[in-house]
C-alpha cells in the first residue's frame, strides 16, 4: 500500500529517542532531556493576548491565501529594520509553520533529477523534502575545522548543470554555525538560487546575523516564529521568494493548504509589532549562559567541537574517541546514564561520531545531564580499549 | 525556475472570481457572493473558549506528531457514537486542515502511474494532489440523472491493474450529492482502497450520512472541523487510515509539518466533547431553509439540476441553455449582474454548462443574488438565439 517514495522518507531518530525516554519515564526512571528541539520558554505574553483577541473578535475564518496583508507588511518591515533590505509584501507567503513553506518551495522548483546542495551535517528533513519532489540531495561535508560551514572551493567543485539550488542554514541545526557577511556574499556570487533556512535567526550570541536577502534577490528565505519567539505550537512560518515564484507558491498553498491559521496570525503579528523585547532578551541571555557553560564543560570533558556554536540552541559533542556508531551510543547513554541526546547520524554521515546536545533546557538540568554523561564516558573509557 | 509539476497545478477559478469581485467592490460596486466555500457562521462559543483556555494555559508548544491523544480519543468516540464504528486512536492523524491530510495520503500511497478514480465533477484540487505525487487522476463522469453519483457498472469498467484507489466525496462539493448505505457498500465491495472525503459530514438535510468505515477497513477517511463546526481559520483536520499506513503518515507529518497547531486542537476537542448542539442545530436548520428556497427558485428559473442537493452547502445550476463556456459566463454574470458564482468548469469537464451556487450566505443575499441572476438570464435569453 505504501509508495516507494514514502518508504524512502526516513524517520527522525530524535523522535524515537524521545519515545524511548518517555517509556523509561513511565517506568519511573528520571531522564534528563538534552535532545529537545524546541524552546523551553513560553511565547511572549503580548503574543498570547493578541491571539486571544483574535479569537474574541471571531477571527476564525479563512484568510488571504498568502496570509494577512497586515502580517506580510510586518514581516517586510522586520526585514527592513533588522537587515536594511526591502522586501515586497507580495513576495511573502505565510504558512502553517516553516516546514510547509519548505514543502512548497521544493514542489515549486524541483524537476526530476534536479540537484540541491545541502551541508552535511544537515537538518534531518532536508534530503526527505528534496527526494519527495524528485530532486537529488547533494550533501557536501562541512568540517568542524571550517566552522561547519561550506568551503567555497569544495562548494564550487560540486556545482553542475543540474544544480538547481544551494541550501544554506544559518544559524545551523545541529552545529550552531553562523555564516558571516563575506561567506554569504561568496555563496550569492555563485549565481545559483539559494534556499536559506533562517528559522534560528535572532538566536545568535556572537557576531551578527545576516540574511541572504542582503546579498542576492535570487533566493528563497525560510523563516518563522517557532524558535526566536517560542511559538512552536502556533505553526506560523513564512517564505520570502523571488517575485516570479510567488504566484506558483500561492497556487500550491491554495490547493494544498488553503491558507495559514487565522487567529495564530494575530499572534505572529504581535511578535513583530508589539514590544516583546524584555522577554526576547531574557530568553536569549539565558540560552547564552547555558551555551557558555556547555562549551566549558564539553572542553573539560574533552568532547568539545573545534568550532564553538554561535547560534540556535544546539552544539555537537565529538565522541569519536568513544564510539563509531552514534545511534547505538545514544541508546546506551539513554539506558545507562539516563540522558537523552540525539545521535549525530540523524544529521548525516558527516555527523557520525558526534552527539547533538540541546541547551533548550534549564542550566540545572544541563549540569545534571553533563555530570551523568561525564561519569558514563569515564566508565566507558576504562572499559574500552581503542 | 518553476518546476513542470508545479506549472501543471491549476489555480482555483473560484479564487480568481473572488479577487475580481473584491476589485469591483473596491471600486464601489455592490456584489452578491454566491461563490463562497466557507460557512458564514462563527465557530461555537465553547470552541472559542476552549482555545482561549489553551492559550492561557500556555498550550503553545509542539504536540505529539499524530495530534494530542485526547483529541484522537474524542474523534474515535465521535465515530463510535455517530456511526457505530470502532476506530483505534492509533489510526488517526490530526493535521493542519483536511488538505494536508490529503497531501500526506497521496504522498503515502501513490507510485508513478498509479491511477486514482475520481468523480467528475470533482473538488477542484483532487487532480492536482494526485498529479503532484505522480499519480494519474481517472475522472469518471457522474451524471445529474444518477444523482451525481458513480454508476457502479461504469465504475467497474474503469478499474485496471493500476487502480490504486477510488475517491468518494460525500456529501459532495460541488453537487451536494450524498451517497446512501447501499451505494457505499457497493463501492466497498469492489475491494479497492477507498479514499473518502467526508469533510461535509454532518451537513446532510435529507436522509442519513454514512461513513465508508461502516463498510470497509480498506479506506482512508478524510474529515475535519472547518465545515460542520465553522472552524475554517483553525486549520484542523484529520485522516483515519488503515493501521499499516499510520507509521508512514506519521513520518511524513514529522518531516513536512512536525505536528498540527497546539491550542487549536483544544478548540477541536471542545467541538466534539462540549455541548455545541444548539449552535450546530441552528446552522444546519438555516442552511436547510436556504437550500429549500434555492431549489425552489432554481426550478422556477428553469435551471435546477435534476438531482436536488442533499448535503454540504452548494448546488449546481444547469445553464446549458445559456452558455457553453461557464468560465466566460461566470465573469459575464459578475460584471453585468454583480453576482459572484463559480463556473462549473472549475470542477471538471462534466460540470461545464453548470454554475456552482453556494448557500453559505444569508437568505436575504441569496434572494437578491437570484433576483439579479434571473434578470440577467432573461436579458440573455431575449438577446441570444440558440
Amino acid at each position: 500500500m505504501i509508495s516507494q517514495k514514502a518508504s524512502g522518507i526516513t524517520s527522525f531518530i530524535v523522535m524515537d529517542i524521545q519515545d524511548k525516554a518517555k517509556e523509561m519515564e513511565a517506568r519511573g526512571e528520571h531522564i534528563i532531556h538534552l535532545e529537545i528541539g524546541e524552546p523551553d520558554f513560553d511565547a511572549p505574553q503580548k503574543v498570547i493576548e493578541a491571539t486571544i483577541n483574535g479569537l474574541n473578535n471571531k477571527d476564525t475564518h479563512y484568510t488571504h491565501s498568502l496570509g494577512k496583508i497586515t502580517l506580510r507588511n510586518a514581516i517586510a518591515d522586520h526585514y527592513q529594520k533588522t537587515y536594511g533590505v526591502t522586501v515586497d509584501p507580495e513576495q511573502i507567503i505565510v504558512t502553517s509553520g516553516t516546514s510547509p513553506a519548505m514543502v512548497m518551495a521544493f514542489a515549486a522548483i524541483l524537476d526530476q533529477g534536479d540537484e540541491v546542495i545541502i551541508p552535511n551535517p544537515y537538518y534531518a528533513c532536508y534530503p526527505n523534502f528534496i527526494k519527495m519532489f524528485d530532486g537529488v540531495p547533494v550533501a557536501i561535508k562541512v568540517l568542524d575545522e571550517n566552522g561547519f560551514k561550506y568551503d567555497l572551493e569544495t562548494l564550487k567543485s560540486h556545482l553542475t548543470q543540474k544544480t538547481k539550488a544551494i541550501m544554506v542554514n544559518s544559524p545551523a541545526n545541529p552545529t550552531g554555525a553562523v555564516y558571516g557577511e563575506q561567506e554569504l556574499k561568496n555563496i550569492a556570487a555563485l549565481d545559483k538560487l539559494v534556499i536559506c533556512d533562517e528559522i534560528y535567526h535572532g538566536l545568535v550570541y556572537e557576531g551578527e546575523c545576516h540574511t541572504m536577502l542582503e546579498y542576492t534577490q535570487n533566493c528563497i528565505v525560510l523563516n518563522g516564529f517557532s524558535k526566536l519567539y517560542a511559538m512552536t505550537g502556533f505553526r506560523m512560518g513564512y517564505a520570502i521568494v523571488p517575485k516570479e515564484l510567488i504566484r506558483t507558491m500561492q497556487i500550491l498553498q491554495q490547493n494544498f493548504f488553503l491558507c495559514p491559521g487565522s487567529f495564530p496570525q494575530e499572534g505572529a503579528l504581535a511578535a513583530l509589532t508589539e514590544d516583546c523585547s524584555t522577554e526576547l532578551a531574557k530568553m536569549k541571555e539565558t540560552y547564552n549562559q547555558r551555551r557558555k557553560y556547555l562549551i566549558r564543560r564539553l572542553k573539560e570533558m574533552g568532547i568539545a567541537p573545534i568550532c564553538e556554536p554561535q547560534g540556535a540552541f544546539y552544539t555537537l559533542a565529538n565522541v569519536k574517541n568513544y564510539c563509531t556508531d552514534s545511534f547505538q551510543f545514544a541508546y546506551e547513554i539513554l539506558e545507562e546514564a539516563k540522558v537523552a541526546v540525539t545521535p549525530g547520524i540523524d544529521f548525516g554521515s558527516n555527523a557520525e561520531g558526534y552527539l547533538r546536545i540541546s541547551y533548550a533546557n534549564s542550566l540545572e538540568n544541563i549540569k545534571e545531564g553533563l555530570n551523568r554523561l561525564e561519569h558514563f564516558l569515564k566508565t566507558k573509557k576504562n572499559g574500552t580499549v581503542r
